[in-house]
């Protein structure tokens, strides 16, 4: 047990107490033997807290999912990777709820009992439901609690992912242990795939559903809504936590110190995972963090740094290793925050290299030698407040493009 | 003469009667013989109608010559490539300010005559202005008004662009031919080079200063504001005007007969140049309008038509050919716009794709075909007004890649 009261454990999405999983193959996804259907099974109902997308156009999974937060319990949830269902018309909405139903009907859950749903892989096709069908029937047959379970269902919801994510630490409220972890797959978009951020997590905590909501709102804000690979996003992007009491802790019913134990617990499980993310991103070849200080307000630095991450120069530029720092500066620039050169400050891994609208004077090498590390820290102070934020990213390698353009539909 | 009343003519920036130019080399830029000076003047005071960018940080000159601009009246523009003079502090500012008085001083321009400083090129490194001077000595002795010097300055402004870009017309007011042409340098960054559009454009219209100005607004709008490369807006942006009265024609005071054919004249001209400029785009292999219909308010339509432009899974999809036009609803969906995927039609070069949240029955050879021309043209109607707005942009290719990493500072 560290300090801050976190450790980390073993088990993705499974290691809280009174979750199953599964991960098989259902033959949406090409590549001989891949999963492409994943289940998660609570031993009963689940508070569900649960972020969509912020995209208008919002995939039928997502739709019904949107109807099932408002009911507040789940069983589970069923999720395919392949195909999206987005963009699918009223078919896509009657395959969505079936999926519900049939997860429900094979795992012999409780009349009127409700599955999360999530699709990702290509939009605008309908759903081959007939290998969904037989899918869910199979991981329904299939649920357990092994690592190989975790890991089967880590790879089954993986589409341009190289390698699956998972994260799981336990913490301790009322002197009783408790578990958080999950599993997440990334912003990989290939050709004819759409970005999908999709990230299922579990708990045992006893917690009270508001709590929990609020407690996924707060990580998800400093955590999934601070990565960008492509600044694309998504008609599926997903984040569910799901909730079922089975830790003994004193149920966490307002904040205080156990709350804030879960919190941090949470916050752990969502940084690693959505940083693992963008270190997924497709093409990718360094870990970039923009960090933003001396702003107004958060939003002004969130505003500024998001501007730096989605430039395209900006992240061409650190795929070459290129100490173009000119290009960081003129990104802020045009973030639509006030912004004035005169007092910004900005450093690269350490090395300050602008001061007061004016280069700093550093030795060739040692501006070289800034830009060589696989991870970048680039910070801008913007001189004009106390406030900051945080934004992760990757850099835009022909790789990525590679990915984008030379697969065909 | 066409039905239009627009004539296309040669001449390029220097079509108008009244301006002289030169392009020559001081040696800024890499590359053995290539000119990256140039010099345009006027035979006496002109009329100075100007846009900059937008961007929070401005170039040495932006801030130059937003202050000439007040004064309304220039002889000419100095302009270099190879270094963008921004970022530079004081000694940036007190650079572009001798440029001015070393182009006026070299012309022979009467005491207190100013001309407009433009650079482009790499930020963040002082002028190395020894060369500057010389060059402005060299080309203020070898101004004309043959083909050759509309050439030469045209290339002079080049940084990463391929070819050069002019652009002139005749029009007739109150029965007078008056021209107007210019030329253009693209949204070409190549590291260590910053993006920078920069166009001049030079008329012997007599017009009023008031007019002048408005006419370069509405073309503008229309034009330069609605293209996008890589959606990174630079440090010295310009589009300048310059109208010397040469024509004879009877001045134009009032919005009228005479107004319309001007704005008409140089509506063309900036279309023909900021085109050229998307289809120079780096790495540029397709030309794509992004058209949307439908929408409530123009400013809606133009929002949703540049989330498109600039999302880079459409401009990779488009430059691999792919019909993955789902990338495109999704990018509409997370414009900020209202939009509602039940309401949506979308074509690719006359092709229907989707509409009313279901695609549109297309056979596979069909919807390859739509993506192979090398002009791509995209209509998203919303259902949802009667506004429109159209965005030209290009692909986003391994090559755009390879120029803004490969190289180094």
């Amino acid at each position: 047990m560290k300090r801050s009261g976190i450790k980390r454990i073993r088990g993705g999405v499974i290691a809280a107490k009174g979750f199953r999983c599964a991960g098989v193959r259902c033959g949406i996804k090409t590549g001989a033997g891949a999963p492409d259907l994943g289940l998660i099974l609570s031993d009963g109902p689940a508070i569900l807290a649960a972020v969509f997308t912020t995209n208008r156009v919002r995939a039928a999974p997502v739709l019904f999912d949107r109807k099932l937060l408002k009911r507040g319990a789940v069983r589970g949830v069923v999720v395919n990777a392949g195909n999206a269902n987005a963009c699918t018309g009223p078919k896509g909405l009657r395959d969505a709820r079936r999926m519900s139903e049939l997860a429900a009907e094979f795992t012999g859950a409780a009349p009127g009992e409700k599955f999360l749903v999530a699709s990702t892989g290509i939009i605008g096709v309908p759903l081959p439901f007939a290998k969904i069908a037989s899918g869910i029937r199979d991981a329904a047959a299939r649920l357990g609690r092994t690592p190989a379970h975790a890991d089967a269902i880590s790879r089954a919801i993986m589409t341009t992912d190289l390698v699956p994510k998972m994260s799981a630490v336990e913490i301790r409220v009322g002197g009783k242990p408790v578990r958080i972890g999950g599993i997440a797959k990334g912003a990989g978009m290939i050709a004819p795939n759409m970005a999908t951020l999709l990230c299922f997590i579990t708990t045992d905590c006893a917690i009270s559903a508001s709590l929990l909501r609020r407690a996924l709102w707060e990580a998800v804000g400093k955590t999934f809504n601070r990565i960008t690979v492509d600044g694309d996003c998504s008609t599926n992007d997903t984040v569910a936590l799901l909730a079922r009491a089975a830790a003994d802790n004193p149920p966490i019913t307002r904040s205080g110190p156990g709350f804030r134990a879960f919190g941090d617990g949470l916050l752990a499980v969502s940084k690693e995972l959505s940083q693992a993310v963008v270190r997924d991103g497709e093409g990718a070849s360094r870990f970039v963090e923009i960090r933003v200080t001396g702003a107004r307000s958060e939003s002004e630095a969130g505003r500024v740094a998001r501007r730096i991450a989605t430039s395209p120069l900006v992240k061409c530029a650190i795929n070459g290793a290129d100490p173009n720092w000119g290009r960081i500066i003129c990104a802020a620039g045009y973030s639509g925050a006030a912004v004035e050169p005169e007092r910004m400050r900005l450093w690269i891994n350490g090395q300050l290299l602008f001061r007061h609208a004016v280069p700093a004077a550093v030795p060739r090498e040692k501006l070289a030698a800034c830009m060589k590390p696989k991870e970048i820290r680039v910070r801008l102070d913007l001189g004009r407040g106390r406030k900051c934020a945080r934004v992760w990213t990757c850099d835009l390698s022909k790789k990525y493009v590679a990915i984008n353009a030379d697969y065909h539909t």
